[in-house]
């Protein structure tokens, strides 16, 4: 019983998340969707980007938190339009959530939407929410073994944001370990380390957003 | 439908704890649940834990793990007692799969269990496994605002451990704002500033896990 409601849950949601890339794709917009752990720091990440971007290309976000919106408030500052989804404790985004966000974007005018799911390495993996691209950002104080205890998560994304470098001087992590790791659960994944706080790698994050953005047409 | 079979599960997911509960009371262990974002260092802090009191104390572990056995191999060299969970993907432990663990651990010679759930801030939280109190377990590299963004799981702890103390130098993280907002979450909460790695603050940990104990009797 419980296994074909899982089926057909996730069956309604692959529909779900088909229209909602059509609507992407005819909008011309690129879209990724960011999943990491609660604090590895995907709203600094988009911040920092927000404020790189800026310039050139018009950016949304939605933003999926459990109850706040504070993270919403900080990208709306950054000057990315953005959309808040408050799950009410549900530990995931899905399609039907994304699409009822997106009846308040401005889609027409704009050129990247991040969707910045639930901090939660795990559940997220499972929802496709009609986006171009999952990215998993990971951060160097979460340990090294991070990749090969949740493999599903880097399985489906097609880039890895190994955030926080900063602090790569008073931690263990081991760069050259988690790459191998990554490299083994998928190759061809884009790869970047990144430090939000000190701009590090941002530049090089930014450019492959540009691309895949370019891409697309 | 959706919202009846998740009662229904949570029910039989309720008399399955209940049931272990029993047994943990039965054996005179104190049971301890332990719950946190990927990363935030549950594991050595268990080892330290298993260091600084294994002279006095029995102790075992239950580790919840997606896939791998690592934390179980590192728990066991430490000197504790341990049976693997494999959930193949599952986000969260289950009182069902607990009691199948308990069948492989020695009970009555020991005084400390810990149940070291998955990584993940939001769905354990929803499952009780028969635990006496449960412990959520923070980083400082995660930020401060975890606690106001992810109360579901600090409301339902006994105790909290903020760890990695080591970084705040190195981070944002705002003790102080941080011990507001638990305290505003749930009052008579036991709280830990701790540092697995430097060994700061387990004392205080480890006394309070002996008078947890020590009051059961």
């Amino acid at each position: 019983m419980k296994v074909v409601l899982g089926k057909d849950l996730l069956a309604a949601n692959e529909n779900k998340a088909a229209k909602n890339r059509e609507l992407f794709d005819q909008a011309g917009i690129l879209v990724v969707n960011l999943i990491s752990s609660p604090g590895s720091g995907k709203t600094t990440l988009l911040e920092k980007t927000a404020r790189f971007l800026g310039g050139d290309l018009k950016m949304g976000a939605i933003v999926g938190d459990l109850y706040t919106d504070r993270d919403a408030r900080r990208l709306s500052e950054a000057g990315m339009v953005t959309v808040q989804i408050n799950t009410e404790g549900v530990c995931h985004l899905d399609a039907k959530m994304v699409a009822r966000a997106l009846q308040e974007m401005p889609m027409v005018s704009l050129d990247l939407l991040f969707i910045e799911n639930v901090g939660n390495l795990v559940c997220p993996a499972a929802f496709d929410l009609g986006e171009h691209v999952k990215v998993a950002v990971l951060s160097v104080a979460e340990g090294t073994d991070k990749p090969a205890k949740y493999p599903g998560i880097f399985r489906e994304s097609g880039a890895v944001v190994i955030n926080k470098s900063d602090l790569l001087p008073y931690t263990d992590f081991n760069v050259k370990n988690c790459l191998d790791d990554l490299r083994g659960i998928k190759e061809n994944m884009a790869i970047f380390i990144t430090s939000a706080k000190t701009g590090e790698g941002i530049d090089q994050w930014c450019k492959w957003l540009r691309e895949s953005k370019g891409n697309m047409i």
